[in-house]
């Protein structure tokens, strides 16, 4: 199992990427590697800091060249062959590792991975898959912005996509997708939802559709995964990480600062820091690629690592594959 | 001033709407006037059963018919003329009244105002304007569900509404607003976001537009006004709604009750209660329409007679008419 990670990518690089392979590999059985892409001279000095000897499983990938978190994706991407992203995802398309590990350039990894892995056969546009923390078990939305306006067509897909990861790598045994809306009824919302919903309710021999769900049920705990186009899943995305932080502006206004500081109060924070889920899997490649938040701490490339060993050692890429080939027969 | 209070209008109708007119009754000037339209002997009782004499400044007006939660909202408006809802905005389109509160049917009371009262000229569609609670002041959002499919055209006549609203009822002198998208860069969004961006960037002389805003702004308080379409800001405010629950959920997990009985915690989540805010103008018709929760409680409604009288005692109606036609005349 050879995972690469993006040595250059996100806003606390090369720290971030290296600190949080480090503790990854403390994690992983010893027959995973974790592979850094970036510029060899700098990562290694990166390292280096970490104490005297490099871990065996940690090897370092040169890469002369960085996309910048503010670059257009697709020039970017075209014009810088030799980036990290583009070396590392060289790497997985050889066959040479098994997943990919970004928090760049959120566009030009999508754009990347995409162009150089390729879809599936029976898959319109590739898709954000993320998770969102409940009280209970957390509930998968997508797509979360790899998409702005979407068709029917490609919800439909967004629905798949996401019902085979639940079911394969998050281990729901049938697990149940809503379509998010703005009522329960079948004639709500707008046009691509409103379609959308005839689409999903046809396609009942492929995942289990229950409907429309609102804003509201999202946190409910009874869905499995919520399908939505990229603008609102995104919105929503970024509103609820800024709900923690509202949180604390709250309780520290208007609690003793012991409360805040308790472990059990710490434990909800814990919940609710989108560190804990580590990276987004853009769901739809031929391969895994896995999408971190710009602003990625060590511990979210930790589980950002966590999440792409289980998407590779589950065959996650072949089982979409094979599902949608399925669906696509019908 | 005279306000009217639908009083079949709700899940917890006549109950909720009844008890939140005498509440209001008691904080408003001896000037001001409650009016319950309903069925007259239902709404008798409920108001008998507060005590014996009716208040002085509170009327009931009869409405024999009644449009349900669920009817179809053109529908209902059509074939029920003697509904709460059609017999108390006529009222106001009379004259005889100043404001006109609802919690039953949003559809119907939506469809009903703009029929009854009409559009300001230069508006294309009504919207309804929602307050997002945040630490700081509360930031109004809009649409929030009036409108799912928006043209450009129709993002930038409720960044107008909107903007009037946050100068004249919520008192903020020159009001920033922002465009939700996904990305603070003008070439981020949908493809109505896109371009309303600069149709919006062209009105600077109406408003005080200051980009684009991303979902993690929204709670930020930087902005007073977010313009979406109403897919995207029903989605949003009902999400955001729930996540008061989720953190109720997290925190019976894992703290003390004493902590969550506590009066600071009780602050925090009355912070988060969308009832403090009592109910959302519906913006753009000629007069002042309240759209409440169909959960209302009494202290819901309490504070949307607040809100309508704000509303009315600022000429809010007669200022979005005057501004909105000046805006035309550009």
């Amino acid at each position: 199992m050879r995972i690469i990670l993006d040595a250059m990518g996100g806003d606390h690089a090369p720290e971030a990427p290296v600190a949080g392979a480090l503790e990854a590999l403390a994690d992983l059985p010893a027959s995973a590697e974790v592979v850094l892409v970036g510029r060899a001279a700098e990562v290694e000095a990166e390292v280096a800091k970490h104490g005297a000897a490099r871990p065996a499983h940690l090897e370092v990938v040169d890469a002369p060249e960085v996309v910048g978190m503010a670059e257009k994706p697709l020039a970017a991407v075209r014009s810088k062959p030799n980036s990290s992203i583009g070396v590392g995802l060289r790497l997985q398309r050889e066959g040479k590792a098994h997943a990919f590990i970004s928090a760049g350039n959120t566009g030009a990894v999508m754009a990347a991975s995409a162009l150089m892995l390729g879809l599936h056969p029976g898959v319109d546009r590739p898709a954000i898959a993320t998770l969102f923390p409940t009280v209970s078990k957390p509930v998968l939305v997508l797509d979360a912005g790899a998409n702005v306006d979407c068709s029917p067509r490609e919800l439909r897909g967004f629905a798949h996509l996401g019902s085979v990861y639940a079911r394969d790598v998050l281990g729901r045994s049938s697990p149940a997708v809503g379509l998010l809306s703005i009522g329960e009824e079948a004639e709500k919302g707008n046009a691509a939802v409103k379609e959308a919903h005839g689409l999903l309710k046809a396609e009942s021999h492929a995942f289990r559709f229950v409907g429309n769900v609102e804003g509201r049920d999202i946190l409910a705990g009874e869905v499995d995964v919520v399908v939505c186009d990229g603008f609102v899943g995104n919105v929503v995305l970024k509103f609820y990480e800024s709900v923690a932080h509202l949180f604390t502006g709250l309780l520290n206004r208007e609690m003793d600062a012991g409360v805040l500081r308790s472990e059990a109060m710490q434990r909800v924070f814990t919940v609710l820091d989108y560190s804990t889920y580590g990276g987004a899997p853009l769901l739809g490649v031929r391969g895994v690629s896995i999408i971190c938040h710009g602003r990625s701490s060590a511990r979210a490339i930790r589980n950002a690592v966590r999440v792409a060993v289980q998407a590779a050692q589950c065959g996650l890429s072949q089982h979409i594959g094979a599902d949608l080939a399925g669906g696509a027969a019908t």
